[in-house]
């Protein structure tokens, strides 16, 4: 019965009879209309919970999850402006015209996770240097970047301090004779852990995506990697592609 | 006190002492070494099946999940061979040899839904041709593909019959007069819908990825709109991005 009530919601939802950020009928009217237990009620409700439709707001009751991502354009970081016009058309509609962006930094020196080792191709015992980021928009946690150099590399430069970097830590590479001529993007999608829960107060049914970014010189040699984790409610990323002279596409 | 059973858990996954395929220790044993009820006890385990990290497989158990993810790379479809060595070791890493593919083609001619619509800049009443593929890897289902053609451009192809076409859709659009030179890509994700969750077999704690192509003339026609449903357990979805000669990145 439960099921029959969370579907019956759930179209209502997809219909748009209910809008996003739209409330929920009550406990009190779902038990009327649909003439069954309190349990019963909260069991369908927690399940549109769980799917992420919904979210709750204690104590003033449900709501109709509200999405208003952001474009991610990994693209970006080489290439400032959209080739395409659909791409510039597309990147208006879900621009954060108006809202407030800030962020906190943290570097540190540390070993550096499995992950990273490998795709650095990094001997046992070598250090990266790690720069942390929270993204905030009105401040609201939006996403978090940690990017990892080869501390060999980057020992001596400003990659080390705990500020922005105004012209891009890529630029600062580049100018230590590491120029980044090739990238190979890999997205997973999983439930967040419950450190990114909490670092990104995520609501239940929120999955993350995580982007990591291995950066490599035209030698071939991987000089950054960078993670980035996505909630899927405040983000949309993009690519676009072109058709190259040849015929293959970019 | 559940919370903390889970905690631990996930630390014995996360450091490989539980390693994927792994049984979890019974309910009787997981009692006994914390001195909880059975109720705690599948709180704790229930958590863990929300996040994604375990799978129920009554009446054997519950289990650490294998990630067995293939490479989703949009850029194939206009590009065989990847660019870069990276990609190429990448793929190879996560490549379905030895596995046998299969699809499920079905072709229709509907009204398009509002977002494909509004992506081929359609007029009211247009209606649309739909490929819908399923398709499978060792007879489990991988992704969901359904891709959208404005009906008054395929109408008479190939395109509406539903089989593989061997030389690709895009090839017949080519054909047709509509070569696409332009391709945006968005990426959301989200927790499945019932629909997607009964078609793809998915495990609870599993979101996808719903991957939009529109794909665009070189006069900026719309010709196309693929989308792709993609489990966060099956897929990795990758790019690669090469610097330009003129200091710009593809």
């Amino acid at each position: 019965m439960y099921q029959q009530i969370a579907d019956a919601l759930r179209d209502r939802i997809a219909e748009g009879a209910l809008a996003p950020g739209d409330k929920l009928p009550t406990e009190a009217e779902l038990r009327e209309e649909y003439d069954v237990s309190r349990e019963t009620v909260r069991k369908a409700v927690g399940l549109l919970v769980n799917e992420g439709l919904v979210i709750s707001a204690r104590p003033q009751g449900h709501f109709v999850r509200k999405r208003q991502p952001m474009v991610f354009r990994p693209q970006a970081e080489f290439r400032k402006r959209p080739y395409s016009p659909e791409m510039d058309a597309f990147m208006t509609e879900f621009s954060a015209e108006g809202r407030e962006p800030r962020q906190d930094i943290e570097v540190a020196i540390v070993e550096p996770p499995p992950e990273v080792a490998k795709r650095l191709h990094l001997e046992s015992g070598e250090l990266v240097a790690v720069r942390k980021r929270i993204r905030y928009l009105d401040g609201e946690p939006f996403n978090i970047n940690d990017s990892y150099f080869p501390l060999s590399i980057v020992r001596d430069s400003e990659i080390m301090r705990p500020e922005d970097i105004t012209r891009g830590a890529n630029q600062v590479l580049a100018e230590l004779g590491y120029r980044q001529e090739r990238a190979l993007d890999e997205l997973y999608v999983r439930m967040p852990t419950p450190a990114e829960t909490h670092r990104l107060d995520l609501s239940p049914g929120t999955p993350v995506a995580y982007h990591v970014v291995t950066g490599h010189t035209a030698e071939g040699k991987p000089v950054r990697v960078a993670i980035t984790v996505l909630p899927g409610d405040r983000h949309v990323i993009s690519y676009e592609r072109i058709r190259e002279v040849a015929g293959e596409d970019a």
